[in-house]
Protein backbone atom coordinates (compact mmCIF):
# COMPACT_ATOMS: atom_id res chain seq x y z
CA UNK A 1 0.00 0.00 0.00
CA UNK A 2 1.34 3.52 -0.71
CA UNK A 3 0.88 6.20 1.91
CA UNK A 4 0.49 10.15 0.82
CA UNK A 5 0.92 12.67 3.02
CA UNK A 6 -0.92 15.70 1.91
CA UNK A 7 -2.85 19.07 3.41
CA UNK A 8 -0.14 20.91 2.59
CA UNK A 9 -2.66 22.32 0.97
CA UNK A 10 -5.00 20.18 0.57
CA UNK A 11 -5.93 20.01 -3.13
CA UNK A 12 -2.53 19.61 -3.98
CA UNK A 13 -2.49 16.28 -1.78
CA UNK A 14 -5.84 15.37 -3.63
CA UNK A 15 -3.78 16.28 -7.07
CA UNK A 16 -1.13 13.90 -6.23
CA UNK A 17 -3.27 11.10 -5.10
CA UNK A 18 -5.39 11.61 -8.63
CA UNK A 19 -2.27 11.84 -10.72
CA UNK A 20 -1.23 8.38 -9.25
CA UNK A 21 -4.46 7.12 -10.20
CA UNK A 22 -4.44 8.26 -13.83
CA UNK A 23 -0.91 7.55 -14.57
CA UNK A 24 -2.03 3.62 -13.38
CA UNK A 25 -2.21 1.42 -16.35
CA UNK A 26 -5.65 0.08 -15.05
CA UNK A 27 -8.67 -0.54 -17.35
CA UNK A 28 -10.60 -1.98 -13.58
CA UNK A 29 -11.04 -1.23 -10.03
CA UNK A 30 -9.27 -3.98 -8.45
CA UNK A 31 -6.27 -3.28 -10.80
CA UNK A 32 -5.08 -0.12 -9.16
CA UNK A 33 -3.01 0.36 -6.57
CA UNK A 34 -3.98 0.48 -3.05
CA UNK A 35 -3.55 4.10 -1.51
CA UNK A 36 -4.03 5.84 1.68
CA UNK A 37 -3.94 9.53 1.69
CA UNK A 38 -3.81 11.81 4.77
CA UNK A 39 -4.20 15.11 4.68
CA UNK A 40 -2.98 16.73 7.33
CA UNK A 41 -3.60 20.76 6.96
CA UNK A 42 -3.10 21.69 10.36
CA UNK A 43 1.08 21.02 9.98
CA UNK A 44 3.31 24.50 10.43
CA UNK A 45 3.62 26.43 7.04
CA UNK A 46 7.23 25.19 6.02
CA UNK A 47 8.53 27.92 4.45
CA UNK A 48 8.07 30.26 7.62
CA UNK A 49 9.72 27.80 9.48
CA UNK A 50 12.92 27.74 6.99
CA UNK A 51 12.98 31.27 6.46
CA UNK A 52 11.95 33.08 9.55
CA UNK A 53 12.11 30.10 12.75
CA UNK A 54 8.31 29.54 12.46
CA UNK A 55 7.24 26.54 14.60
CA UNK A 56 8.64 23.56 12.92
CA UNK A 57 6.40 21.44 10.91
CA UNK A 58 9.11 18.57 11.67
CA UNK A 59 6.90 17.14 14.56
CA UNK A 60 3.81 16.78 12.67
CA UNK A 61 4.75 15.02 9.37
CA UNK A 62 6.58 12.78 11.33
CA UNK A 63 3.16 11.67 13.03
CA UNK A 64 2.01 12.10 9.49
CA UNK A 65 4.24 9.79 8.29
CA UNK A 66 3.84 7.29 11.89
CA UNK A 67 0.00 7.42 11.23
CA UNK A 68 0.64 6.11 7.30
CA UNK A 69 2.97 3.49 8.15
CA UNK A 70 0.94 2.70 11.22
CA UNK A 71 -2.07 2.02 8.71
CA UNK A 72 0.09 -0.39 6.41
CA UNK A 73 1.72 2.26 3.50
CA UNK A 74 5.03 0.60 2.30
CA UNK A 75 6.22 3.67 0.96
CA UNK A 76 5.64 7.12 1.14
CA UNK A 77 5.14 10.62 -0.67
CA UNK A 78 4.76 13.66 0.29
CA UNK A 79 2.65 15.83 -1.61
CA UNK A 80 4.75 19.14 -0.54
CA UNK A 81 8.16 20.38 -2.23
CA UNK A 82 9.19 22.53 0.51
CA UNK A 83 8.47 19.71 3.19
CA UNK A 84 11.59 17.67 1.58
CA UNK A 85 13.55 20.24 3.35
CA UNK A 86 13.30 17.51 6.30
CA UNK A 87 13.56 14.98 4.51
CA UNK A 88 16.56 13.69 6.05
CA UNK A 89 15.39 13.61 9.63
CA UNK A 90 12.01 11.77 8.37
CA UNK A 91 14.17 9.24 6.34
CA UNK A 92 16.09 8.72 9.07
CA UNK A 93 13.31 8.12 12.19
CA UNK A 94 10.94 6.16 9.91
CA UNK A 95 10.58 2.72 9.52
CA UNK A 96 9.08 2.76 5.44
CA UNK A 97 11.02 4.59 2.63
CA UNK A 98 9.83 8.41 2.05
CA UNK A 99 10.49 9.14 -1.44
CA UNK A 100 12.29 12.05 -2.21
CA UNK A 101 10.83 14.83 -4.54
CA UNK A 102 14.41 15.09 -6.27
CA UNK A 103 14.69 11.72 -7.18
CA UNK A 104 11.20 12.19 -9.55
CA UNK A 105 12.59 15.29 -10.69
CA UNK A 106 16.18 13.81 -11.72
CA UNK A 107 14.08 10.21 -13.33
CA UNK A 108 12.03 13.03 -15.16
CA UNK A 109 14.95 14.79 -16.51
CA UNK A 110 16.97 11.73 -16.95
CA UNK A 111 13.66 9.91 -19.29
CA UNK A 112 13.90 13.56 -21.35
CA UNK A 113 17.59 13.37 -22.10
CA UNK A 114 18.22 16.95 -21.29
CA UNK A 115 22.21 17.48 -20.61
CA UNK A 116 23.65 21.24 -19.58
CA UNK A 117 19.97 22.51 -19.47
CA UNK A 118 19.32 25.71 -17.82
CA UNK A 119 17.03 24.97 -15.63
CA UNK A 120 13.76 27.44 -14.11
CA UNK A 121 12.64 26.58 -10.74
CA UNK A 122 9.40 27.80 -9.18
CA UNK A 123 9.56 27.07 -5.79
CA UNK A 124 8.72 28.96 -2.13
CA UNK A 125 11.20 31.28 -0.56
CA UNK A 126 12.15 28.05 1.80
CA UNK A 127 12.81 25.91 -0.70
CA UNK A 128 14.84 27.69 -2.47
CA UNK A 129 17.07 28.37 1.14
CA UNK A 130 16.71 25.38 1.74
CA UNK A 131 18.46 24.52 -1.58
CA UNK A 132 17.52 20.93 -2.65
CA UNK A 133 16.15 21.23 -5.98
CA UNK A 134 19.41 23.76 -6.96
CA UNK A 135 21.96 21.21 -5.11
CA UNK A 136 20.29 17.79 -7.47
CA UNK A 137 20.10 20.42 -10.21
CA UNK A 138 23.71 20.94 -10.08
CA UNK A 139 25.05 17.66 -9.65
CA UNK A 140 23.48 16.48 -12.75
CA UNK A 141 24.94 19.09 -14.90
CA UNK A 142 22.40 22.01 -15.04
CA UNK A 143 22.34 25.42 -14.50
CA UNK A 144 19.95 26.38 -11.62
CA UNK A 145 17.77 29.66 -12.35
CA UNK A 146 15.49 31.44 -9.34
CA UNK A 147 12.99 33.77 -8.96
CA UNK A 148 14.40 37.37 -7.40
CA UNK A 149 13.29 38.13 -4.08
CA UNK A 150 11.12 40.89 -5.67
CA UNK A 151 9.51 38.30 -7.82
CA UNK A 152 8.82 36.08 -5.08
CA UNK A 153 6.93 38.82 -2.96
CA UNK A 154 5.01 40.27 -6.02
CA UNK A 155 4.24 37.17 -8.43
CA UNK A 156 5.00 33.70 -6.26
CA UNK A 157 3.83 34.16 -3.07
CA UNK A 158 0.82 36.33 -4.02
CA UNK A 159 -0.05 33.25 -6.31
CA UNK A 160 -0.13 30.18 -3.91
CA UNK A 161 -1.56 31.66 -1.46
CA UNK A 162 -4.54 32.73 -3.83
CA UNK A 163 -4.19 29.22 -5.34
CA UNK A 164 -4.74 28.00 -1.57
CA UNK A 165 -7.47 30.26 -0.79
CA UNK A 166 -9.39 28.41 -4.00
CA UNK A 167 -8.52 31.33 -6.00
CA UNK A 168 -7.40 29.11 -9.25
CA UNK A 169 -7.46 31.87 -12.02
CA UNK A 170 -6.20 34.59 -10.38
CA UNK A 171 -3.26 32.57 -8.66
CA UNK A 172 -2.59 30.94 -12.02
CA UNK A 173 -2.29 34.38 -13.45
CA UNK A 174 0.45 35.36 -11.38
CA UNK A 175 2.37 31.45 -11.55
CA UNK A 176 2.31 32.12 -14.75
CA UNK A 177 3.91 35.10 -14.78
CA UNK A 178 6.58 34.11 -12.71
CA UNK A 179 7.56 31.05 -14.99
CA UNK A 180 7.69 33.53 -18.05
CA UNK A 181 10.24 35.50 -15.54
CA UNK A 182 11.98 32.41 -15.68
CA UNK A 183 12.20 32.20 -19.28
CA UNK A 184 12.77 35.74 -19.79
CA UNK A 185 16.47 34.92 -17.28
CA UNK A 186 17.04 32.42 -20.35
CA UNK A 187 15.59 29.23 -18.61
CA UNK A 188 15.30 26.25 -21.62
CA UNK A 189 12.21 24.48 -19.22
CA UNK A 190 10.61 25.41 -16.03
CA UNK A 191 9.95 22.95 -12.92
CA UNK A 192 6.89 23.36 -10.97
CA UNK A 193 8.69 23.11 -7.67
CA UNK A 194 5.65 24.17 -5.62
CA UNK A 195 3.05 21.20 -5.09
CA UNK A 196 0.04 23.86 -5.43
CA UNK A 197 1.30 24.75 -9.31
CA UNK A 198 -0.04 21.84 -10.73
CA UNK A 199 -3.05 22.80 -10.32
CA UNK A 200 -3.45 25.67 -11.98
CA UNK A 201 -0.48 24.96 -14.86
CA UNK A 202 -2.74 23.56 -17.59
CA UNK A 203 0.76 23.01 -19.78
CA UNK A 204 2.03 20.41 -19.75
CA UNK A 205 4.56 21.14 -22.26
CA UNK A 206 7.95 20.00 -23.11
CA UNK A 207 9.23 23.10 -21.12
CA UNK A 208 7.56 22.70 -17.98
CA UNK A 209 8.25 19.91 -15.73
CA UNK A 210 5.53 19.25 -12.67
CA UNK A 211 7.31 17.80 -9.59
CA UNK A 212 4.04 16.30 -8.75
CA UNK A 213 3.51 14.75 -11.50
CA UNK A 214 7.18 13.27 -11.50
CA UNK A 215 6.40 11.90 -7.79
CA UNK A 216 3.20 10.45 -9.27
CA UNK A 217 5.18 9.14 -12.27
CA UNK A 218 8.03 7.89 -9.97
CA UNK A 219 5.24 5.93 -7.47
CA UNK A 220 3.80 4.16 -9.76
CA UNK A 221 7.05 3.14 -11.49
CA UNK A 222 8.22 2.23 -8.00
CA UNK A 223 4.84 -0.28 -7.42
CA UNK A 224 4.73 -1.59 -10.61
CA UNK A 225 8.43 -2.86 -11.24
CA UNK A 226 8.95 -5.07 -8.01
CA UNK A 227 5.63 -6.89 -9.16
CA UNK A 228 6.15 -7.91 -12.66
CA UNK A 229 8.77 -6.73 -15.35
CA UNK A 230 6.52 -7.66 -18.51
CA UNK A 231 4.29 -5.43 -17.37
CA UNK A 232 6.14 -2.75 -16.33
CA UNK A 233 4.58 0.36 -18.34
CA UNK A 234 6.64 2.72 -19.77
CA UNK A 235 7.23 5.23 -17.11
CA UNK A 236 8.66 3.08 -14.80
CA UNK A 237 11.84 3.11 -17.32
CA UNK A 238 11.90 6.81 -15.52
CA UNK A 239 12.67 5.53 -12.45
CA UNK A 240 15.92 3.42 -13.76
CA UNK A 241 18.38 6.38 -13.49
CA UNK A 242 18.08 6.65 -10.06
CA UNK A 243 20.93 4.74 -9.07
CA UNK A 244 21.64 5.11 -5.00
CA UNK A 245 21.06 9.33 -5.01
CA UNK A 246 18.05 9.83 -2.59
CA UNK B 1 -10.17 13.79 11.57
CA UNK B 2 -12.80 12.12 8.95
CA UNK B 3 -12.20 9.19 7.28
CA UNK B 4 -12.54 8.25 3.10
CA UNK B 5 -13.02 5.00 2.36
CA UNK B 6 -12.73 4.80 -1.50
CA UNK B 7 -11.12 2.67 -4.08
CA UNK B 8 -14.89 2.14 -5.79
CA UNK B 9 -13.24 3.26 -8.08
CA UNK B 10 -10.26 5.21 -7.42
CA UNK B 11 -11.04 8.18 -9.12
CA UNK B 12 -14.36 8.35 -7.44
CA UNK B 13 -12.78 8.25 -4.09
CA UNK B 14 -10.44 10.64 -5.28
CA UNK B 15 -13.25 13.15 -5.89
CA UNK B 16 -15.10 12.59 -2.61
CA UNK B 17 -12.12 13.97 -0.79
CA UNK B 18 -11.50 16.64 -3.24
CA UNK B 19 -15.20 18.23 -2.72
CA UNK B 20 -15.06 17.67 0.79
CA UNK B 21 -12.02 20.18 0.55
CA UNK B 22 -13.83 22.39 -1.99
CA UNK B 23 -16.80 22.75 0.14
CA UNK B 24 -14.82 23.57 3.40
CA UNK B 25 -14.63 27.33 3.47
CA UNK B 26 -11.08 27.70 4.31
CA UNK B 27 -8.79 30.29 3.14
CA UNK B 28 -5.26 28.74 4.54
CA UNK B 29 -4.05 25.13 4.56
CA UNK B 30 -4.29 25.28 8.91
CA UNK B 31 -7.91 25.40 8.78
CA UNK B 32 -8.95 22.84 6.28
CA UNK B 33 -10.67 19.22 7.36
CA UNK B 34 -8.16 16.94 8.65
CA UNK B 35 -8.70 13.61 6.46
CA UNK B 36 -7.79 10.37 6.06
CA UNK B 37 -8.91 8.36 2.09
CA UNK B 38 -8.11 4.49 1.78
CA UNK B 39 -8.59 3.75 -1.66
CA UNK B 40 -9.04 0.24 -1.63
CA UNK B 41 -9.59 -1.02 -4.92
CA UNK B 42 -9.19 -4.60 -4.53
CA UNK B 43 -12.58 -4.79 -3.01
CA UNK B 44 -14.51 -7.22 -4.88
CA UNK B 45 -17.26 -5.64 -7.07
CA UNK B 46 -20.49 -4.52 -5.13
CA UNK B 47 -23.16 -4.94 -8.21
CA UNK B 48 -22.01 -8.22 -8.72
CA UNK B 49 -22.17 -9.47 -5.12
CA UNK B 50 -25.66 -8.24 -4.73
CA UNK B 51 -27.27 -9.51 -7.87
CA UNK B 52 -25.23 -12.55 -9.05
CA UNK B 53 -23.73 -14.17 -5.44
CA UNK B 54 -20.62 -13.05 -6.28
CA UNK B 55 -18.06 -12.63 -3.80
CA UNK B 56 -18.88 -10.40 -0.77
CA UNK B 57 -17.27 -7.32 -0.28
CA UNK B 58 -18.23 -6.89 3.36
CA UNK B 59 -15.12 -8.40 4.71
CA UNK B 60 -12.80 -6.35 2.67
CA UNK B 61 -15.05 -3.01 3.38
CA UNK B 62 -14.73 -4.06 7.11
CA UNK B 63 -11.10 -4.13 7.06
CA UNK B 64 -11.01 -0.73 5.63
CA UNK B 65 -13.02 1.01 8.42
CA UNK B 66 -10.91 -0.56 11.08
CA UNK B 67 -8.19 0.69 8.91
CA UNK B 68 -9.85 4.04 8.94
CA UNK B 69 -11.04 4.50 12.18
CA UNK B 70 -7.39 2.80 13.52
CA UNK B 71 -5.68 5.77 12.49
CA UNK B 72 -8.00 8.16 14.26
CA UNK B 73 -10.92 8.21 11.92
CA UNK B 74 -13.65 10.06 13.85
CA UNK B 75 -16.95 9.29 10.82
CA UNK B 76 -16.11 7.72 7.76
CA UNK B 77 -17.69 8.50 4.41
CA UNK B 78 -17.96 5.58 2.06
CA UNK B 79 -17.37 6.95 -1.44
CA UNK B 80 -19.47 4.01 -2.95
CA UNK B 81 -23.31 4.31 -3.28
CA UNK B 82 -23.59 0.45 -3.88
CA UNK B 83 -21.99 -0.53 -0.91
CA UNK B 84 -24.38 0.93 1.10
CA UNK B 85 -26.28 -1.96 1.04
CA UNK B 86 -24.15 -3.56 3.80
CA UNK B 87 -24.56 -0.12 5.84
CA UNK B 88 -26.47 -1.69 8.32
CA UNK B 89 -23.64 -4.52 9.21
CA UNK B 90 -20.96 -1.77 9.07
CA UNK B 91 -22.46 0.10 11.51
CA UNK B 92 -23.21 -2.44 13.84
CA UNK B 93 -20.17 -3.61 14.00
CA UNK B 94 -17.99 -0.21 13.53
CA UNK B 95 -16.99 2.03 16.43
CA UNK B 96 -17.13 5.60 14.44
CA UNK B 97 -20.45 6.77 13.13
CA UNK B 98 -20.39 5.93 9.45
CA UNK B 99 -22.36 8.09 6.92
CA UNK B 100 -25.50 6.71 5.02
CA UNK B 101 -25.67 8.05 1.39
CA UNK B 102 -29.27 8.25 1.83
CA UNK B 103 -29.05 10.66 4.37
CA UNK B 104 -26.95 13.14 2.45
CA UNK B 105 -29.64 12.46 -0.31
CA UNK B 106 -32.19 13.57 2.38
CA UNK B 107 -30.49 16.52 3.40
CA UNK B 108 -30.42 17.91 0.18
CA UNK B 109 -34.00 17.12 -1.13
CA UNK B 110 -35.02 18.75 2.16
CA UNK B 111 -32.52 21.79 1.49
CA UNK B 112 -34.44 22.28 -2.10
CA UNK B 113 -37.87 22.29 -0.12
CA UNK B 114 -38.40 19.41 -2.86
CA UNK B 115 -42.00 17.68 -2.36
CA UNK B 116 -43.90 14.82 -4.05
CA UNK B 117 -41.18 14.73 -6.78
CA UNK B 118 -40.72 12.32 -9.26
CA UNK B 119 -37.00 11.34 -9.07
CA UNK B 120 -34.80 9.56 -11.51
CA UNK B 121 -32.03 6.83 -9.56
CA UNK B 122 -29.09 6.60 -11.64
CA UNK B 123 -27.90 3.99 -9.79
CA UNK B 124 -26.40 0.42 -10.21
CA UNK B 125 -28.43 -2.39 -10.53
CA UNK B 126 -27.45 -3.82 -7.72
CA UNK B 127 -28.13 -0.83 -5.61
CA UNK B 128 -31.37 -0.88 -7.34
CA UNK B 129 -32.11 -4.39 -5.96
CA UNK B 130 -30.81 -3.16 -2.77
CA UNK B 131 -33.33 -0.14 -2.76
CA UNK B 132 -32.05 1.95 0.14
CA UNK B 133 -32.43 4.79 -2.42
CA UNK B 134 -36.14 3.66 -3.83
CA UNK B 135 -37.27 3.16 0.20
CA UNK B 136 -35.73 6.58 0.99
CA UNK B 137 -36.91 8.36 -1.31
CA UNK B 138 -40.67 6.69 -0.60
CA UNK B 139 -40.43 7.67 2.97
CA UNK B 140 -40.11 11.07 1.77
CA UNK B 141 -42.80 11.01 0.08
CA UNK B 142 -41.22 10.99 -3.63
CA UNK B 143 -41.77 9.14 -6.84
CA UNK B 144 -38.71 6.95 -7.30
CA UNK B 145 -38.17 5.91 -10.60
CA UNK B 146 -35.33 3.63 -12.38
CA UNK B 147 -34.10 2.44 -15.75
CA UNK B 148 -35.53 -0.40 -17.27
CA UNK B 149 -33.11 -3.69 -17.23
CA UNK B 150 -32.72 -2.49 -21.14
CA UNK B 151 -31.70 0.58 -20.28
CA UNK B 152 -29.22 -0.36 -17.65
CA UNK B 153 -27.45 -3.27 -19.88
CA UNK B 154 -27.01 -0.71 -23.09
CA UNK B 155 -26.77 2.58 -21.39
CA UNK B 156 -26.21 2.71 -17.64
CA UNK B 157 -23.39 -0.47 -17.01
CA UNK B 158 -21.27 0.34 -20.30
CA UNK B 159 -20.99 4.07 -19.34
CA UNK B 160 -19.71 3.40 -15.84
CA UNK B 161 -17.54 0.42 -17.48
CA UNK B 162 -16.03 3.02 -19.74
CA UNK B 163 -15.36 5.79 -16.82
CA UNK B 164 -13.59 2.89 -14.53
CA UNK B 165 -11.34 2.61 -17.59
CA UNK B 166 -11.08 6.34 -17.68
CA UNK B 167 -12.61 7.06 -20.79
CA UNK B 168 -14.74 9.91 -19.22
CA UNK B 169 -15.77 11.33 -22.57
CA UNK B 170 -17.62 8.30 -24.03
CA UNK B 171 -18.87 6.76 -20.35
CA UNK B 172 -20.44 10.00 -19.92
CA UNK B 173 -22.09 10.26 -23.17
CA UNK B 174 -23.61 6.84 -21.96
CA UNK B 175 -24.64 8.10 -18.89
CA UNK B 176 -26.09 11.08 -20.19
CA UNK B 177 -28.30 9.48 -22.41
CA UNK B 178 -29.32 7.48 -19.45
CA UNK B 179 -30.20 10.42 -17.15
CA UNK B 180 -32.02 11.86 -20.67
CA UNK B 181 -34.59 8.35 -19.92
CA UNK B 182 -35.39 9.14 -16.87
CA UNK B 183 -36.34 12.89 -17.41
CA UNK B 184 -38.26 11.44 -20.67
CA UNK B 185 -40.30 9.05 -17.90
CA UNK B 186 -41.26 12.26 -16.24
CA UNK B 187 -38.78 12.24 -13.78
CA UNK B 188 -38.87 16.30 -12.18
CA UNK B 189 -34.59 15.22 -11.43
CA UNK B 190 -31.90 12.91 -11.40
CA UNK B 191 -30.03 11.29 -8.83
CA UNK B 192 -26.46 10.69 -9.67
CA UNK B 193 -26.61 7.46 -7.45
CA UNK B 194 -23.34 6.37 -8.34
CA UNK B 195 -20.11 7.70 -7.16
CA UNK B 196 -17.96 7.77 -10.99
CA UNK B 197 -21.27 9.49 -12.47
CA UNK B 198 -20.02 12.92 -10.67
CA UNK B 199 -16.50 12.42 -12.69
CA UNK B 200 -18.58 13.41 -16.18
CA UNK B 201 -21.33 15.31 -15.45
CA UNK B 202 -20.12 18.98 -15.56
CA UNK B 203 -23.84 20.00 -15.43
CA UNK B 204 -24.89 20.58 -11.54
CA UNK B 205 -28.53 22.01 -12.72
CA UNK B 206 -31.56 22.43 -10.48
CA UNK B 207 -32.36 19.17 -12.39
CA UNK B 208 -29.30 17.01 -10.73
CA UNK B 209 -27.94 15.65 -7.82
CA UNK B 210 -24.87 13.91 -7.36
CA UNK B 211 -24.63 12.02 -4.61
CA UNK B 212 -21.10 12.16 -3.74
CA UNK B 213 -21.65 16.24 -3.74
CA UNK B 214 -24.32 15.61 -1.13
CA UNK B 215 -22.06 13.11 1.15
CA UNK B 216 -19.31 15.93 0.68
CA UNK B 217 -21.49 18.86 2.28
CA UNK B 218 -23.13 16.18 5.07
CA UNK B 219 -19.21 15.71 5.89
CA UNK B 220 -18.27 19.25 6.26
CA UNK B 221 -21.70 20.40 8.05
CA UNK B 222 -20.62 17.70 10.58
CA UNK B 223 -17.57 18.50 10.75
CA UNK B 224 -18.31 22.52 11.40
CA UNK B 225 -21.53 22.00 13.00
CA UNK B 226 -19.84 20.64 16.44
CA UNK B 227 -16.97 23.49 16.48
CA UNK B 228 -18.40 26.93 15.83
CA UNK B 229 -22.08 27.42 15.45
CA UNK B 230 -21.14 31.30 14.83
CA UNK B 231 -19.40 29.87 11.61
CA UNK B 232 -21.24 27.37 10.43
CA UNK B 233 -21.44 27.66 6.46
CA UNK B 234 -24.84 28.15 4.80
CA UNK B 235 -24.38 24.18 3.47
CA UNK B 236 -24.41 23.63 7.47
CA UNK B 237 -27.95 23.82 7.28
CA UNK B 238 -28.91 21.04 5.26
CA UNK B 239 -27.91 18.80 7.63
CA UNK B 240 -30.00 20.20 9.92
CA UNK B 241 -32.91 18.08 8.72
CA UNK B 242 -31.40 14.67 9.10
CA UNK B 243 -33.72 13.76 12.52
CA UNK B 244 -32.68 10.26 14.15
CA UNK B 245 -32.69 8.35 10.48
CA UNK B 246 -30.07 6.29 9.52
Amino acid sequence: MYGILGGMGPLAGVGLMRRIVELTPASIDQAHIPLIAYSAPQIPDRSTAILHNGPSPLPAISRGVKTLSDAGAKEIAIACCTAHHWHPELSAASEVHILHVADALQAELQARGLRHARVGVLATAGALQSGFFQDRLRRLGHEPLTLSQRQLDTLFDPGVALIKDGRLEAGGGLAKAAAEALFAQGADLVILGCSELGLVFGDRSERVIDAMDALARLCVARWWRPLEGARMPQSAAHAEGLGTVS
